[in-house]
């Protein structure tokens, strides 16, 4: 269950809401406001606040170029301008609320992002849900042999079943004792009333790390898209990435021009070296250039090769 | 002037929104909402975005500290607990955005504030305008001799005068030959059509501390509390403390519960040293101390007399 | 064993450096540069490098006061002075570096400090070592009862036998199966050799909040400062308490006359609110104060009756 | 003169010291440790203090990737795939710490790179120096005329003698009415000892933004390179790119395998959008690609044919 009772009468509360505002509106993120988006198996994002949208990231624009900036005639052209030559701060000028449920091995590399606020679920105050992460059997990968930190094949059949198994098993067996040693079981019932409890801020130690836990995440547009490119990129990991990519969703309805320059200039970009930008200068004007004078390293050769979608690559 | 025509035409439009959201909304501060509140001769403070409200903050808390904060019945006496004990992270979950036009040598000073996001009008693109700050009569004080950042008696009197008039003569002058180097004036007219100005980013080192800049400044509340606190004390320069008021009297609007609990335990709050605290708990328990007794030196030991209105200052 | 033997090798390396610098240097801290201080059962903190000393605080400081700074005469009294008056910046031209060896869940908390540099061991890309914390009999509290995040009385007994029995078979299964579903165990032999195992980004996800973890941690002296006077405090949860107070000796051997006014102005000072302060003058002037014509709550009367070491607590 | 005599003794006597440290210490930055680099007609840079060098990154990132990263075999290879893949955290580690002489209007493009330790020459406590920026004949710029924040052709003749008499002529004035107003000159001759000068705080407004101000500046090797990529760019204001050029002199001496990775993967890469890359794409098969079909507007078209160095530029 990814949503409590309580939280789903909470939704229900905020989304009834109707306040008069001379604030700008985004039409498309209104819509979704406060509506829990499901992400993993308990997870789920949902945008609990904002303030702005594409027109407001203009007007500071237009604000720090002066007249300068009338000769870009429309709002997509100036923010696809900012976009492509690195005018940040405008961008900054947004901000959002997401309120996100998610397991804490998430929740310790999302948490590297340090330009953002945070308000947590304690378990040193509160007891956690009994909830925790298990991968459906198409996530279940092994380790990669070509790359340290990525996922290879798939684990399949008794392999894939035994790991599923003892995730369940241990997790279940871990909350269990977390209950006993607490003496009090996650609805708020006393185990043995001659007894009482470990501190909580103890107990939850013996929690896994597939454990969920929540929080409120806000953070402005700039930095919530340069979270976004690494983290809906195919290298993050598959479990902070579904949750990226279900926030790049909410960007698009929330700010669609900033989102289209985002897809054009970050997402879908290339950065080349010098030495990989005189390569292809080099091929444009005609010239073969082999590995061996390219005075790249064979990984970075395959690197470009695989960018620029030629068949050169080294084994 | 403190508004172009341009500006009140803005304003006007902006305040004609009507605009329904689910997002929680701020009764008072809305009907303030993008109104310039006039500072000084020619700057002035508005506040143009916000997200959340005193109902904001003791969402979050409640989501950090789960069930524990049940017993805390009122939204009121959270806001307060959370003050108190310098819980501060909820408080980084409501944002607000002004725009304020403000002398150079001021804008520096504010920039010091570093958490916080910045738009300002940039004076390579563009022309700055014709305006510069001129102090009134009765804020036209001599350098403190007691204090050497300080403000002494006020400069009357024929003295008065001529300060006034260097001033007011050198911003003119220096502005005038601003735009002469320029060969463009701030409206915008060529005065030479012969010759091509100097670059703006060139010219502008001409321009006196006192001119007017303008910029959208973003912050979290718990910053901009910090900000006033030093801001909007009696020991800031007053040039900046203006701004800083009327800000806060946008932040009573805004989250009144935060105002009033910030009033209590910041502003009008003491902060007393180790030392301090063992003369206070000695004169309660009815002891006399004295100064060679106090292990403090004659100015900290001045300062304690003063917070705690007794006469036994030292001269 | 909180120390491996390449660790072991890695700091009698470090510690054999003799290299000779024009930067200023503090000669208590070189004596323990690199060296392991021991915390927890697992767990150490070690300065690994520095930047400053106390006279790089004066240095700055004189800079930006300029000839201003020269009626206070010794650096020890600017240090006071600079402190006293929460002139801050100056504190944050001295940076320190840590590494540290900590369980998971206190890095959990420790890292909701976000103004220092982190580099962590990454699980991701290697296995955590079989290291898990286990509290000591005296430091098993049980949950207090009249502070929602505090602990009370010890756990004694049967029932601390079982919890540590708990933690610590549910840490060793845990980890078990984390070498089993890696099908590698933690000094790298490969389990079953015709298996493939599950890539360590989510095989982690099994492992307890006690395992260890470790980290390099820079930041300035100002931001060290209140970190440690959250954390070196005692509301703060034992497990990281005892990392702060490790450091803060640190700190002594490093700047010791911030050490000392630090001590004075923060960690023994009080601070009061305006009704509060109300009170005590009122105390000062020989009045009566009562509870109920104090304008106070009943839990923040007592802290300060607390404060004060006055017996007129409420029940 | 860039340098006081008190300056000049301060240097030697700073570079006189001979400490001996266990710290790891960068030979080639020590020999120009404390010296000034002039910069301007009456700036300067000078390294004051840093903490680490190369292997520091290389050891954090050891840290991080544990035995991840032992396939890389030197240093110098991991710094570089460090850099080639954003791997951004162990850069961070290293500090670096400059006193900085540099004009007003300099300064306040400067601040905006927030994530920096900086103290000021403050103003508001003492006298600022005589002493403002007039550029070389060979800076004196006409607005440019294509780019609304770039400089154009060179103003020479008669109109540049005008405009360095302006410059010099308005900043000497202001100078002395400073002076006047402060009834002090600016090495603390009292001009009229039966008056009190006016506030400090209030006479510098009178000065113009070419005036030199002074701070120490300090910040983490990951926030200056990110500061030089955009100011030692040629995109870059004139004055503050001289800065940034000198202190990218002193990175190569600091950090050589870092500033080497830095210029390859930074400074002289090109980012593509996912338009550009796909015209590139195209044109390495073999195909011809038009303007008409590339879908890039035609300053973004232009700007990927400088790139590229292709001579389908449209005009």
């Amino acid at each position: 269950m990814n949503l409590t009772k309580e939280q789903q009468q909470e939704i229900k509360d905020q989304q009834s809401q109707k306040n008069v505002t001379k604030r700008v509106t985004s039409f498309e993120l209104e819509k979704i406001l406060y509506e829990a988006i499901l992400v993993l198996d308990y997870g789920f994002i949902r945008v609990v606040d904002y303030m702005g949208d594409d027109s407001s990231i203009v007007q500071s624009a237009r604000v720090s170029y002066g007249k300068g900036t009338k000769k870009v005639s429309t709002d997509e052209g100036l923010i696809k301008y900012l976009m492509r030559h690195w005018h940040t701060t405008p961008f900054e000028m947004c901000e959002i609320k997401y309120h996100v449920k998610l397991p804490i091995f998430i929740a310790r590399q999302w948490i590297r992002h340090r330009t953002a606020n945070v308000n947590e679920y304690s378990a040193r105050y509160s007891i956690l849900d009994k909830e925790f992460y298990l991968p459906e059997k198409e996530n279940l990968s092994a380790q990669s042999t070509a790359n340290r930190q990525g996922r290879g094949d798939l684990i399949t059949g008794a392999q894939a079943e035994e790991v599923l198994q003892i995730l369940k098993d241990d997790a279940t067996r871990t909350y269990s004792n977390y209950e006993k040693m607490l003496n009090e079981r996650f609805d708020g019932t006393i185990i043995d009333e001659k007894k009482t409890g470990l501190a909580r801020e103890l107990a939850r130690m013996n929690l896994t790390l597939n454990s969920y836990t929540q929080w409120y995440w806000k953070t402005d547009l700039l930095n919530l898209l340069n979270f976004l490119f690494l983290r809906a990129d195919s290298h993050a990991q598959y479990e902070i990435r579904v949750y990226a990519e279900a926030m790049l969703e909410t960007v698009k309805k929330w700010v669609p021009m900033t989102h289209s320059a985002f897809l054009d200039y970050r997402v879908g970009a290339a950065h080349l070296s010098s030495k990989g930008l005189k390569i292809i200068k080099s091929m444009l004007s005609g010239k073969e250039v082999k590995f061996e004078d390219s005075g790249l390293g064979k990984r970075e050769w395959n690197e470009l090769m695989e960018t620029l979608e030629l068949k050169n690559k080294l084994i």
